[in-house]
């Protein structure tokens, strides 16, 4: 079958899973979790040949650490699934109740939004936590891993699946796409897919975005800003910035651009220049600064996400000046402003057009799980539907129901009846 | 200026836009108010010249009557105006609180979508309605309407600029568009417009979507069904299904299939092509249906959308080939079921994956005003961010506030401190 066969009849199953009751979704979800502890010994097994196979091709030990699928890992998404057990059904909320004439109410009920592609890097406790997000949210998945854990990927969903058939819900509700080319004939298949979630580099999830007319739910950049505010207490300021460059270099929510308040410029680079030595990051900036405190100079592009042991530092005249800085070359990702004035904090919190707007703090706590969401499905830097990290009430939409009794619009617009308008939540 | 330096300007006061308080808004809203009432001489002569050269150009009378903006127009959006003025304000609300640890805590917090350019038919009320949610809602916003209202969009756009001038909001939050090659400019300003929301004919969106990056929200069709249930009461059916067709034939909520259950057919559909012929409805059916009850034929293209006195008929063998139609060739819009049996009602209104699902009611309740929106920007089927009509909840989003004391994720991910995680709302 191909990928749009397959999604073909997931939408046909989708109000299924959309109807499906919250007992028998937490208990799809209790039986992944024993099915996973249950079956242990093959996914390792199944691990196992994915990581010879990377060895064998030589990939680094970092990206290694990532693909591996061990004890460790197992835990920690297992405390997921108990988490998502937890927390309450994001189906059937009433977001509005309202009578519009004494026999006609209108309702806005929250619903799955249907089917989701999501495609994932080769990381296989990321398939556990999508997957188990989309159950817990009612929604149909395809689920594209990255190849490089290819058995591992097929040994998770095999027994997320049949969990899945066995606690009740359609066989055809969730789909492990395996092929490459899969990806492009899932982007074709506007109508039935209703929302693609990539997670990758910036570059694969640009391609995603230009290749399909199907609504895209990602972020494309992560160039997150860290101002050092006048009244900012420099301990702080230094702790936060080694903590959001190298606590995960490659993270999109890990700081790119320092800005520095001009009145503390002296004081402050001199010593971020040191502890910066100190921690083995190479700080950039343009010409006059860079040569001002023999720092390296900024790249061809400018301010760029730099994804590695390297930051940008510039100074600014002003916090006007640290907002428009952010707003105008930043990704609206995260960003945060290191400082003891109460006003300045406020100031920066309103006036940056970012998912995430922190007051002294990393802005590596930019996550799903940091944030108490169970999981996420990956973070937003789009503005509409869901911003931020995107767990399960980013999953949702909603529908508005109206029960009358025979009502006729003619009747009000002839002014023959009257809107009564009563909340009735 | 270039419609990309304008919204380069706006884009750099929408966060004084956001920042703006609600008494700042509402009273804008309430000059607004004054400013149509005192000047609506001009605006009446300036609507007499367009209604001039369009009936000199033979535009006909339905369109015309789209046009006029006479003293029930105006009295009618004043009205608007002050329901918006009493709608509670759209920004700032919290939706999620929650201290992450004893020192630092989460807030959701709704906000202004930021710049939204927004494309509409030729009537002047429209563009009332659109600048003053946008001022509510605390969006920067470009407006291009009709050209067959340039006139009247002239001398309205020009009293709400000033009144929104002298409210202390920046010039540089609203703008007019007047010539139809700044659609396509404005379609270019990725990055710099947030939200494209498109209204005119089905042809003119898929153009939009087609030639833009930036997010469009909008409705391609609006194939709306009414599903005749075994169980219903035909004399409401009729009455329902004269309004959904004939209350406003060329509207996107109006009724274009009607399914009938294979158990009432043969009573159902003679009334139904008696009462059809009587209001002057021609009804199409497949070519069996159609030879058997002398109706007439499908349309080549099938079950499509006539915004005309057409409609569709089609007999079901039952509540699921109901829903399994609408879910297939529906647009999702805006389906109504005609039943007196709770049960038939419940699993139509779960299953049907639309954005308005109605029971014993007419489709053309699908609109902000009848909702108690007090306007509208328009009607999504997108099922992402906004669906149905689109009132102030459509033109917010959020952001994630992270107030700190110096937090690092290092010491949460190495152990040395532990989330705590307490809802404070």
């Amino acid at each position: 079958m191909s990928i749009r066969d397959d999604v073909i009849n997931m939408k046909k199953v989708a109000p299924v899973m959309a109807g499906s009751s919250i007992d028998i979704r937490n208990k799809a979800l209790l039986l992944i979790k024993d099915s996973l502890k249950n079956n242990k010994d093959k996914i390792f097994e199944e691990n196992k040949r994915d990581m010879d196979n990377a060895t064998a091709s030589g990939i680094d030990d970092a990206v290694l650490g990532r693909l591996k699928f061990d004890e460790g890992k197992l835990s920690s998404v297992l405390d997921g699934i108990d988490m998502l057990i937890g927390l309450e059904d994001p189906i059937g909320k009433v977001s509005l109740k309202r009578e519009l004439d004494e026999d006609m109410t209108l309702t806005r009920i929250s619903c799955p939004i249907g089917v989701i592609g999501i495609i994932f890097e080769a990381r296989p406790d990321a398939l556990v936590q999508i997957s188990t997000l989309c159950v817990k949210s009612g929604n149909c998945a395809i689920l594209k891993g990255g190849r490089e854990t290819a058995n591992t990927n097929r040994a998770l969903f095999d027994i997320i699946h049949e969990a899945v058939v066995t606690a009740g819900l359609p066989d055809n509700s969730m789909k492990l796409a395996t092929t490459h080319s899969e990806i492009d004939e899932m982007l074709n298949c506007e109508g039935y897919v209703d929302l693609i979630i990539p997670r990758g580099s910036n570059a694969f999830v640009q391609y995603i975005m230009n290749n399909t007319r199907i609504p895209v739910m990602g972020h494309a950049d992560g160039i997150c800003h860290i101002y050092v505010d006048e009244h900012a207490d420099i301990d702080m300021a230094l702790k936060i910035i080694k903590d959001a460059k190298l606590q995960y270099t490659a993270a999109c929510n890990s700081v790119e651009t320092i800005l520095v308040h001009k009145s503390i410029a002296d004081t402050f680079i001199t010593r971020l220049k040191e502890y910066m030595i100190e921690n083995k990051v190479c700080l950039h900036a343009d010409d006059e600064l860079a040569d001002r405190y023999g720092l390296s100079h900024l790249p061809e592009k400018g301010y760029i996400e730099y994804l590695s042991p390297d930051a940008s530092v510039k100074v600014v005249e002003s916090l006007e000046e640290a907002v428009e800085h952010i707003n105008t070359h930043g990704s609206h990702h995260t960003d945060s402003i290191i400082t003891d004035c109460d006003s300045n904090a406020e100031y920066f919190m309103n006036m940056v057009d970012s998912a995430g707007v922190y007051r002294n703090c990393s802005t590596r706590f930019a996550d799903g799980f940091r944030y108490g969401f169970g999981a996420e499905v990956g973070i937003s830097t789009s503005k509409l539907h869901a911003r931020g990290p995107v767990g399960l009430d980013g999953l949702v939409t909603y529908k508005y129901t109206l029960t009358g009794n025979g009502n006729i619009v003619a009747d009000y617009a002839e002014g023959r009846r009257q809107f009564k308008y009563k909340e009735l939540i």
